[in-house]
């Protein structure tokens, strides 16, 4: 097989990754600026579909206002040319430093209006621009210490600034949802709406639930000791997982931002396995940092990867499911039986109590003994992984 | 200050907790058994006022059905005796071999609606002894490989089951309410609802939302190397913190189980802290296991300990929020500022588009410039912690 | 490729893998006890070199002075029908109570003098049986609380307890060499030793440090979310990987002990590969636990995976060192240049201070704009794990 | 009390530490330049002793030759005028692009011998100023991917630069000793010699070990959920704790560098009882990163913060172990006889073995049902840390 990626793949890629100069916490850039027009360029040609963008990786956050439009013209010239999409669309409310306390959960009010506005501005960017999706990472929603944030009124002004934004939304008919995106930690010690989890659960306490979902990032659950594909079922099961981030991570530590396929193989496989199964058709998203040992070579050989990577895997996953001794494996493992009901149809509580085959006649003991025969089954998804 | 415990402090614990017999994955029960009487009687006389039990801790898995009642009687009388109450109950899903695979999302379904069963049963007995919380901790749903469970079908059986539930504690008018506990792993590789958030969420997509909460432990967020304060006050802020299980665990690794105010010290003192504020009414619950080093004398030195130090905790919270100086503190970190609506009240999408000071004329350096004093504060909250 | 091992392979696996139980923190065992002449020819017919075991594991602890030699005999009985060797045995420290608070540095003396007696008994017996490594895994030698041990002190505890046993297995020709098993934690809170590094320190402080090397364990460095590899290249830099445990596990959590391949398959990758680069001749030994959920039959299934991982690794290591893409790009990394000494020969540091080039007139902008060209290396590594 | 650091407290800060601007890997800087004499003068107000910089903290990086000496003479009349000592000096490594991939594990030999020729330029300065103190961080010395480093050959350039660099300052005369800092990752996605343990192994391999000791940093450790106290307890223990860094953290995530006292304080309080009772004499350095929240107003607080909280344990730990109850209490714990040895003086192993009492005259029954009264022991500790 070739693993060339094409359109119909809905390959997507953030200005910001391949737009990485490679600045650390503990050191300077190892790359000089690329323009917006080449990222555009360049990843089309190697296959992608889409591209995305926070306000200030396509206009620099000092433009004045009279230079936007310039801005916008040169990038859309870029996607005209090209045929790429802008699926979604997100604001930086973190590298300035009037975000350093947060944005919509600052404790400076100002600053929260502020933050409403820059959203704003940009959230009729990206419905100029086609965008679908809107995605919202609170990356300084949070705190360092115990009593700098009041989290029941961070909470309380997180929801009404989520409630505002749809309200904009829904006004204009922009026909956008929002992707709300969790991360547990840095920058801030601990970051508000840590897991997809969280997520999902603020999402419901929102005034317009049926226009957010969540926009889950492989390493951001990580980071947490996650598992990451059941967080995205969950998200699935939930019907909000709206958008997602893929890329890689080695284990819970500093946000690494591999590319997708780096860090945990396994995780990917049944990423990838999942997305594809549950019938996805969102955008396949990559949020990812070129290591700062690359240059632009490497830059663009790691978004490649990305790419390569997920048509691997998914080349390897639909074997896997394909395979008659896997089927037969899963009904050994009774995943077949999980499909099933537990409750006869209609059947009551009392109906329950009165089935003395479920209980008082109930051989716990032999049920006990019956194996599960996982190890097998996970050993015929390794064989598949590893294309043996 | 005397720190000494009184029933009004709403202390309670586990009959599992004070009764760990100190068996671990490497070694043999360091302890003999304690009879759930003595267990009573003794938490009764150290202070506490509540004791709470999975079936199995109460009646021995194996009891016939007719010796059951003798195990309550025996039980009821030293509760009658001693005054102590069963604010909470649970069922033991997890022990017995048959619930390897899981309980409520087993592969075999008739180990689920066994599971059922069990579950119910032990409701009758929680809602006889007046319990008004039944916990539900799903420790064996999970998986340690990648298809061995499928997630999405899980969660369909896992909101089959509480539907049931939550139907017939209706049914039977029991006045009961149910709190999910989360765990992110241990004993499973993964498990699911790994979060608070994660059990938030799922909530929402239950028949009966309004009768069910959540029981987050101390030690299972921290496994995740989540803030656990953050954690309960999102479930505060979402009227949904029914119960909570306090103890102590030093980071990310085995579920510890340390007595409450061992491990994180600091994250026990802003629990307090905000439960008190929060006026939380619940019992404070302990669930924790006195270390297998420990004799007898060591269990009850250390469910002494607990709820001395949540007095001791207690007392100083209450001292950092009446100090002036740390008033003035939260003041110059704008913690009042954070209280205020975002928005003028009825304020429109386009009325915060038209004002020119919340943007255009936003002097965005000036902000940045303004420091949070969250040193300070912290600083603050430090010397009242270690009462200086 | 069939991937069929054989004992040229030398794999080996403890008594204590194959006959796991399943109890752990929370639950029963879901197995019956596996007869260890069963576990010898079993394993064997699989295609594994030679087993290992504790002395308990072999010879139950209780067992009356009179009939260890039975047990033993019936043991030498299955290894000389089979062809299997005992290339390693080990003392347990851990189970029975009396080791709760450790067993060479436990506070109490003469549970120090018992376990050196203990541990000098199942010596004997790994002489007589042929070992030519002494595992010591120190699970119990640590802490919970901070008071409760003096390191420094038990440090001296720990260094007189080897000193003592080499001394013995000198005197006796034994002709063994010890191979100390570090772990961060579980089933203590704090275990002393807790890393590769950790280990190889304290042997050097030991009268016969040539004795002494590490057992490392895949799973406990990655509990403390250390690269294995990295970990064992230190090892074998210091002529100390002595023998070592291979398994899986999924990042920081709870001791997992899954079969070699699951849990982190890229270091597992990598693990392979440095092993036969490196010319390792010692046991590919596997310290797993078959999943509880298993019966007898998926036991065997994971204890064959172990080793079919392992050969499966081993030709995709092997193929891609072979690649002359892979070579390139090595030297396109400079990985050659890294093999260079940094000094000429007998370069003095007066001599480098002299070499202008080295500093003053050293480009260190040009330097700096060099590629490394590590993506496209780790995508041929990637490549070559997944047979593409 | 009054908690107020004099010199004799031997307190010290580095330049970057209260010079930290604030950029972190989302962000950018939030605070203006710090001058180094504002520095010294500051701290030295605050009741400091020292003041330690990396070469390019005082010069910065693309000082001309001619202008270092200005640079030098500025900082030399602030630390005459106030008294101040520069007890360490360092070298950076891991800013300039040049060191992205390492500096002396670097695969680039070019930029591994102008990493030499900058520390030793780096050493005459620290020399010059009176520093006893060399620390060397190897924050770039480490990989992203398997094949990027080989760890064998790594270590043996790392070696090469640590042995001339001894053989550069033996020379010179400079009575300096090295002090190597560990760190488990960030900026790499794994670093070499990631622990105290790795630090102190690799240093018995390099010519003149007698002039290598660890510099351990408590977050760094606890980045891989080490315990702190523990760590340098070893490096005492083998005579290797020649400097370290306080400062805090939480838990096992990006490196979070907060003031002391912050984060774990239970590690914080025994980390200070061992430096008293060990009767550590070095510096008691601060290595953290005022949050970026704060204005300088904020910068100062938290640096005081930073001796003020060692003060407050200072006297808590004394206080614990001047307490009758908590000598008691020890003893009752057995450490006292923890510090006996386990054999009786010249006893050899046959003579062990002929001691009936150890063994076959043991009751091991009897000696595990000793409760280890550790949770009492530790209450009584955290009573002491809280002042209660």
């Amino acid at each position: 097989m070739s693993y060339e990626p094409t359109p119909q793949d809905k390959f997507s890629f953030g200005l910001w990754t391949v737009g990485w100069l490679g600045r650390d916490p503990f050191g300077d850039a190892t790359r000089t600026a690329l323009d917006p027009v080449d990222a555009v360029r360049r990843l089309s040609e190697l296959g992608a579909y889409g591209i995305t963008f926070h306000d200030d990786d396509l206009i620099p956050f000092t433009t004045p206002e009279g230079e936007r439009e310039a801005h916008v013209k040169r990038f859309r010239q870029a996607l005209d040319a090209t045929g790429m999409s802008v699926p979604m669309a997100t604001t930086n409310l973190f590298t300035h430093p009037v975000f350093k306390d947060g944005a919509f959960t600052a404790n400076d009010r100002d600053v929260r209006r502020y933050a409403l506005r820059k959203t704003m501005r940009n959230i009729d960017l990206a419905a100029e621009l086609g965008a679908e999706t809107y995605v919202a990472w609170g990356g300084r929603e949070g705190a360092e210490s115990g009593a700098a944030k009041d989290v029941r009124a961070a909470l309380d002004r997180m929801k009404e600034a989520f409630d505002l934004l749809a309200e904009y939304v829904t006004e204009q008919g922009y026909g956008l949802r929002f992707a709300i995106e969790p991360k547990p930690n840095e920058p801030r010690g601990d970051i508000l709406l840590p897991t997809v989890g969280h997520a999902l659960a603020f999402i419901e306490r929102l005034e317009r639930p049926e226009l957010f979902g969540v926009n889950p990032e492989v390493g951001h659950e990580q980071m947490a000791g996650l598992n990451f594909p059941h967080g995205i079922a969950q998200a699935l099961w939930s019907g909000k997982l709206f958008h997602l981030d893929l890329n890689g991570q080695n284990g819970i530590k500093y946000d690494q931002d591999l590319r997708f396929g780096a860090g945990d193989l396994r995780a990917a496989f049944w990423t990838v396995d999942l997305l594809e199964r549950a019938g996805y058709e969102g955008p396949r998203h990559f949020d990812f940092k070129p290591p700062r040992t690359e240059d632009y070579e490497g830059v663009w050989a790691s978004a490649a990867g990305c790419m390569r990577n997920y048509l691997i895997l998914r080349e390897r996953a639909a074997a896997f499911r394909a395979d008659p001794a896997v089927q037969e494996a899963l009904r050994a493992s009774r995943l077949d039986e999980l499909e099933l009901t537990t409750l006869d149809e209609g059947e009551t509580p009392a109906a329950l109590l009165a089935d003395r085959s479920a209980f008082e006649d109930f051989d716990v003991e032999a049920a006990a003994a019956r194996g599960m025969a996982f190890e097998r089954l996970d050993q015929l998804a390794m064989d598949h992984l590893l294309g043996v």
